[in-house]
């Protein structure tokens, strides 16, 4: 029996996942983050204890406890080195769960996890390259070559956010400047629309959000795009460029089968993969353009769970 | 006995390679493109015999005939589906190759090939993941993972010279704009500094070169470059600042161990890659960035030739 569970910026989500992929016994928490690693990591304890005892499971029979997480991870030791969403330095998140949980436990990047559930519950039978782009705040990558996650040298590779799409153009919050995260990313996206409302523009987003700025999200700015303000047509018609420039990027270096697209960027879009990839197509190299296909990705929060239950250590 | 060839869009070279990567009996043709597949393919043929001939080998001791040329390539069928330098279209190399000569053939894009040599004969030992860079007229890329050539899934994949590094870039031969080739390739470079100075600039590189603008190399544009040229300072400024940014790029997506970097451009540099590199640091991923090394190629023209004549088929 493999329980998965993600500890996001907000909340925990787990339940235990079947071997075809189906998530039973779902429970959520919020993460707290900000009460440092111990307790969340209480916390993880005790949404794992939930889910055994509902389930009637014993702890015995937890083959696995996967646990994704947003960060740079360690595979070996399963140490979160960095997590900027959690705060945590050097977690050793795996050692600690061994204390409690007589299983194998599995920590992986959200990203990564989420990517590896897509394609072994969804895309797995129909290809063996595979590469994931959630946009949610920022962007997360996964990449899938012939069947598994490829990490790089030191397993911090996958990077796909910081692609540099302009050197000179908006601030990362990486420190660099220029990566597609800065273009296309939620949260950057957000801002640029927030900071020209609070400098005193007035159109049809204004109209949309009711003035109160604080709910904007980018589905309401993709909306006023569609209906023509000018700021969004500005502002998302850069992001649609940029985007598509970027996939096509990601065809001309990786020439995968698919791309996978998911996050709450693209959940939260009427056409934004349709109008990304009307660009790659005039972008990409023919060659590899022939062969790709970018589908949405089809199970949301438990992308993560499934993938991390199931992923290779 | 290994054949390695390794046909350019100026020259034919090929030799023989030894188990240890010694390239012996090398000998060159001009390629003579203009004239079409079918005369090429009979000056390989000579100086596959030549080589023969002098080496005292006879044909039946081949064990294969390797031929790395520029394009797009089918693995399966050998046929050389593209390429621009020498401007094939579905072209049956290797089952042609195979009805003069009873050895395996095997047929290679030559930057793939290139990686692959300076991979096996001097990396191997302290990496199986490398990415090689080759910066001639345009950029070329190779990527090793795990040990292997990255094709992706129709073999086209690691098209490094056409990550897009600035959307509303300069116009790319690739149909495209904003190209990391289009930014950092020499003949690109070469082409926007003749512009300058055929519209009239006259500065350090005018000197330089004695006026003779056909003679530009990019050699020129970086010496220029360095004694304060005003036109040269901000294109090879351009140039380093764009390359510095398509190698954080890699680093952030591959985390590789070693960049290996080569090709024309970076032969005739004093400094590209090290001024280069100052930029990726400021620029990739801390987590990535520690464990990587560039280093310049050390077998010039005869990597493609060595590679291409032990690469996995």
């Amino acid at each position: 029996m493999r329980i998965g569970i993600d500890i996001g910026g907000t909340k925990i989500i787990g339940g235990i996942v079947e071997r075809k992929g189906k998530v039973e016994i779902t429970h959520r928490l919020p993460t707290g983050g900000k009460e440092g690693y111990r307790r969340v990591r209480e916390r993880a304890i005790e949404l794992i204890n939930t889910i055994l005892r509902e389930s009637g499971v014993s702890r015995n029979e937890i083959k696995r406890i996967g646990i994704a997480a947003a960060g740079q991870i360690d595979k070996n030791s399963g140490t979160i080195i960095f997590s900027p969403n959690l705060g945590w330095h050097n977690a050793p998140l795996k050692k600690d769960m061994e204390k409690i949980f007589d299983a194998e436990v599995v920590i992986e990047n959200d990203v990564n996890a989420a990517t590896f559930g897509e394609w072994k519950f969804g895309l797995k039978e129909r290809s063996r390259n595979v590469i994931g782009v959630f946009v949610g705040t920022g962007i997360g990558g996964g990449i899938i070559i012939d069947g598994r996650i490829y990490r790089g040298f030191s397993n911090v590779g996958g990077e796909i956010g910081h692609m540099i799409v302009n050197p000179h153009g908006y601030r990362c919050n990486c420190g660099n400047s220029g990566c597609f995260e800065a273009y296309c990313g939620g949260s950057y996206i957000v801002d640029r629309v927030r900071k020209s409302i609070y400098e005193g523009y007035r159109g049809k987003i204004w109209d949309l959000v009711e003035g109160n700025v604080d709910k904007l999200h980018t589905g309401h700015i993709e909306e006023a795009y569609l209906l023509g303000d000018t700021l969004c047509k500005s502002i998302w018609g850069e992001t649609i460029e940029y985007m598509g420039a970027g996939l096509a990027s990601l065809v001309n270096l990786f020439n995968p089968e698919i791309i996978v697209m998911g996050g709450g960027v693209i959940n939260g879009s009427k056409q934004l993969i349709e109008d990304a990839c009307a660009v790659m197509k005039k972008r990409a190299m023919k060659a590899s353009l022939k062969d790709v296909r970018v589908e949405r990705a089809r199970y949301g929060d438990n992308a993560a769970i499934m993938g991390v239950a199931f992923i290779d250590v």
